[in-house]
C-alpha cells in the first residue's frame, strides 16, 4: 500500500483520495460486529442525535475496544498517511459515527481542522482525516459531500454552531459555500463496506440525513503528526486526545487475527479523560 | 401528449412516470421569474421552515399568480393525468415547494392519499400528483425519493408527525418502510428544469434535506377526479380546495403567449378560504 505519484498529485489538486474496497468483508465483519456491543453502552463517548436514542459519534473506541485498537494500527490506513504528513503520527481523533437508518441527523459544511485549530489549537493543517465505510454508502443513505480543491484555501472562517445537531461545529457561512462549490463542485465517493476515504483536514465536507431504512456507520480516524500535537486541552481527552506516542502499525492481516495492543481504557475512561483542562 | 400503452403499464407497476425536460427553458422561466414574488408575500399560503424565512411551502398560486394559473390548465400535464384517472378532474392542491438552498428540510416518508383520505374524505385514490422541476433536481439538492410499487398496497397505517418539521404529515413507521425499501428499493428521478414526474398519489416517497448552494424548486400539482372530490372541509381551503369544477385545458403554446384565466384571489384570500369548516 503505497501511494503512487498520480495518487500524491491528485491528493494535492482535490483533497481526498478513494480506495472502494480497501478492506474485506471478513475484515469489516470483524468491526460492524463489534459496533452494537459500544452504541449499547452508556458511557460518555457515545453522543446520541437530538431527539432519539440512536448514536450519532462513539468516541475513542480504539482506547477500549479491541477490533478498533487494531483498526487504529493497520498499515493499509496508517502508511499512506504518512506518506503525507510524515512517519510520526498519533491519533487525534477517532469517531464511530452512526448516521443511522431513518434518524442520521445532517453535518453542516465544516473544515475539521477549524475546530482543532480554534479548540485544541493544533499549529498547522498536518493531519489527516480517515473514514472506512462499515456499510456500503450509496446516494440515499447520506454520503460524505467534498468540495474538491477546498483544502487549498486553508483555514477559512467559521461560526460555532450549537443549535442544529446535538454535536457543536463550526460550520461556514452559506455566500462561502456558494463560492467554492461554483468553482470545485461537490464529490460523494459511494461504494460498499471497506471502502476508505483520506482527506486533508481543510477540505470543505458535509452531510445530508438517512432517511433510508440503511445504516451508514463509518470510522473516521484523525493522524497528526507528533510535533504538530494539540497545544490547549479544552475538550475532554476521549474527544481530542493527550498522547502523542507515535502510532506503531501492526501486520497487515490483524484484523483477522491475534495481535497484542493497548486497552488503556478498557474497565472505564479515567475521570481526567472526561474534562477538558482550563488554560 | 398520449401515454404509451408500455408507460401506462410500467405506471401501473412501478406507481410513476418521469419525463425529463418536458417543458422548455422559456417556459420554465416565465415561471420561475414569478417565484420570487411569490416567495416575498406576507400571506398565509406561504409556510416557512422551523426557523428560518426560507419558503418551505406556497399553497394556491395558481388562484392569484397568473402564469401558475395557466400551467393548471396546461395540455402536457393535464392531459396525461386525464389518460390515467378519467376526463373530468379538479384542482385539490397546488404547491410550490422551495426545498431552498441550504436551508430545505426533510419529508418523511409518507403517501400523499393518506392525507387526503385522513383529513379530507376523498373517498378514493383516483387522484394523481405531478411534480414540475422549475430548478435542475441533482443528487445534491434534495430529489424525491420513491419506494417503486409502494402504490399497490393502497393505504398504509401512517402516524399524524406535528415535530419534525413545519408542517404536519401522516408518515408511516419504520419497519414498514424497511420492508417495502427491500422488495422495491428507492428511485429518485433527477434532471433538468422542466422536467415532470407524474406519481401515484399512493406512491410512498420522501426528500431529505437540501445543503447544496443549489435551490430545487418544484410545482407540485394534485388533480383528482370531479366524482371523487373530497368531502369534508377541514383544513382551510388554500390547502385543500373546494372548487370541484372540471380543469379546461389552455393550448400547448400557453406559457408563452397570453390567454384569458379567472384569478379569483388575485387581490387576497377570501376568510372564508383561510378557515377550516367544522363537520
Amino acid at each position: 500500500m503505497k501511494l503512487t505519484p498520480e495518487q500524491l498529485e491528485r491528493f494535492d489538486r482535490e483533497g481526498y483520495l478513494f480506495f472502494p474496497a480497501l478492506f474485506s468483508g471478513a475484515e469489516i465483519a470483524v468491526l460492524t460486529d463489534e459496533v452494537p456491543r459500544l452504541y449499547a453502552q452508556d458511557r460518555p463517548e457515545n453522543v446520541r442525535e437530538k431527539g432519539s436514542d440512536a448514536v450519532r459519534t462513539n468516541f475513542a473506541a480504539h482506547m477500549y475496544s479491541y477490533p478498533f485498537a487494531k483498526l487504529a494500527r493497520h498499515p493499509r490506513m496508517v502508511k499512506p498517511v504518512m506518506q503525507i504528513c510524515g512517519d510520526a503520527l498519533y491519533m487525534h481523533q477517532f469517531k464511530i459515527n452512526g448516521k443511522m437508518a431513518f434518524d442520521g441527523d445532517v453535518w453542516q459544511w465544516h473544515q475539521d481542522y477549524g475546530t482543532w485549530k480554534n479548540d485544541d489549537l493544533m499549529p498547522e493543517p498536518n493531519a489527516m482525516n480517515v473514514a472506512i465505510f462499515l456499510d456500503e454508502v450509496n446516494e440515499f443513505n447520506g454520503p460524505l459531500m467534498f468540495i474538491p480543491g477546498s483544502h487549498r484555501l486553508g483555514v477559512i472562517d467559521a461560526e460555532h454552531d450549537t443549535s442544529t445537531t446535538s454535536y457543536p461545529l463550526w460550520t461556514i457561512d452559506k455566500d462561502t459555500i456558494t463560492k467554492l462549490v461554483g468553482r470545485g463542485g461537490i464529490a460523494a465517493p459511494k461504494g460498499p463496506a471497506g471502502s476508505m476515504i483520506l482527506f486533508h483536514s481543510c477540505l470543505v465536507h458535509a452531510s445530508t440525513s438517512n432517511l433510508s431504512p440503511w445504516n451508514r456507520v463509518a470510522v473516521y480516524l484523525s493522524l497528526c503528526a507528533v510535533d504538530n500535537h494539540i497545544r490547549r486541552f479544552r475538550r475532554p481527552e476521549y474527544i481530542a486526545h493527550r498522547d502523542f506516542t507515535k502510532l506503531e502499525c501492526l501486520p497487515d492481516d490483524c484484523l483477522l487475527n491475534d495481535y497484542d495492543v493497548p486497552l488503556p481504557w478498557k474497565d472505564g475512561t479515567p475521570e481526567s479523560a472526561l474534562r477538558g483542562i482550563a488554560a
